[in-house]
């Protein structure tokens, strides 16, 4: 991958794991915590896709609360305002996976810029940046509130070009969703899939990654080759 | 529901069971029938709302094949090109919930125009609605191939007034799919849901059904409230 001059993270399943959730859903409602935290997240996709399709927009903190309403109440679980307020808040203090952090360290030692472009809402992805500690090592956080549709609209991932003043073939773009690894190809963009469960296949969208990668502590040795 | 000049269904998961399918999964792999169908139908709709929203269309056949060779990979199983063609023939001959007919004969009978309106392609859905013996009951056959995007799209739900000669306000749309329902209102049809699993929740996506039904036998008793 010569001539790489940035990387583009997803930030939710890619630096951040959405699962951490799931322990706070458990203490909250014991014995459910897994299921919960399994469909909120795939509420919160849907969410996305669907109003997007609308043409009915809403920020990822609005669709995030939609979707933890409408799990609890598929799973019969009674969410009170406090329940509904420390998960919310939860998502503001996700932990990061562990090979975030050294990545982006090596990653930035050789100068490269590197950033988010995420479906979150700006505020959501500052605070959780913050909270795991990468927010100094990251150029921009790019959210697709600059362009009111969710991905994978080529439209948000035309915003990394445009707003780090690079070519797409000078940027990496980096997420552990297939779908999105997808989005971003089809987008025209040099898409790396970083597979985090290994048994999960390729999605069938006729776009593949250019590189698979299993940690972002993979890629610096990629630059070179 | 006074004033309505004709009904518009949904057709896969309204009109006819896509989980039929899982019987026949169940012969080609013992034990895997019903995982096998739940995220082939999953993966699916998954595809159809990332591709329109990629802008990449692919007709309802095509994405119903990569769904299928999705669920196969991620369940591992292995898809014989025999084994795909019979699971791929089983969406032509789908059977139809038993409230289907009497409910169609029975609105048929009060002078409504009755249509499909599908994500499904124009052969896919024929033949269906042929296989279930509702193909003379029905004026029209509408597909999204006619605007190549899927639904939500507004532009998908415009296809019902433009090309059954009837305002808005003059038809009832219907569908067992919760977020199908959101779509329709949102796009400014009057949408009623069939609600054929009683434990499942409405969609949360800002737009209700302007009534909830358990079969299609109790829209005729509607008409005159």
């Amino acid at each position: 991958m010569k001539n790489v001059q940035g990387f583009v993270f997803d930030a939710y399943g890619t630096l951040f794991d959405v699962y951490s959730v799931g322990a706070l859903g458990e203490r909250l409602f014991p014995g459910h915590g897994a299921a919960l935290a399994q469909l909120w997240r795939a509420k919160q996709l849907q969410y996305s896709l669907l109003r997007s399709l609308m043409g009915r927009h809403r920020d990822f903190w609005g669709i995030t609360e939609d979707g933890l309403v409408y799990a609890c109440k598929a799973l019969g679980l009674e969410l009170t305002a406090d329940a509904r307020e420390r998960l919310l808040g939860a998502y503001l203090t996700l932990a990061a996976f562990p090979d975030v952090k050294p990545g982006l360290e090596a990653l930035r030692e050789r100068g490269l810029r590197l950033a988010i472009l995420s479906n979150g809402e700006p505020k959501m992805l500052e605070a959780a940046a913050q909270s795991a500690g990468i927010l100094p090592l990251l150029d921009r956080i790019l959210s697709v509130e600059e362009v009111g549709v969710f991905k994978p609209s080529p439209r948000v991932y035309a915003l990394a070009p445009s707003r780090l003043g690079a070519s797409s073939a000078e940027l990496g773009f980096v997420s552990s969703n297939a779908w999105d690894v997808a989005g971003a190809a089809a987008a025209g963009l040099r898409a790396l899939w970083i597979q985090r469960s290994t048994a999960e296949p390729p999605e069938e969208l006729g776009f593949a990654a250019e590189r698979i990668v299993h940690a972002l502590t993979d890629l610096p040795p990629l630059l070179a080759r």
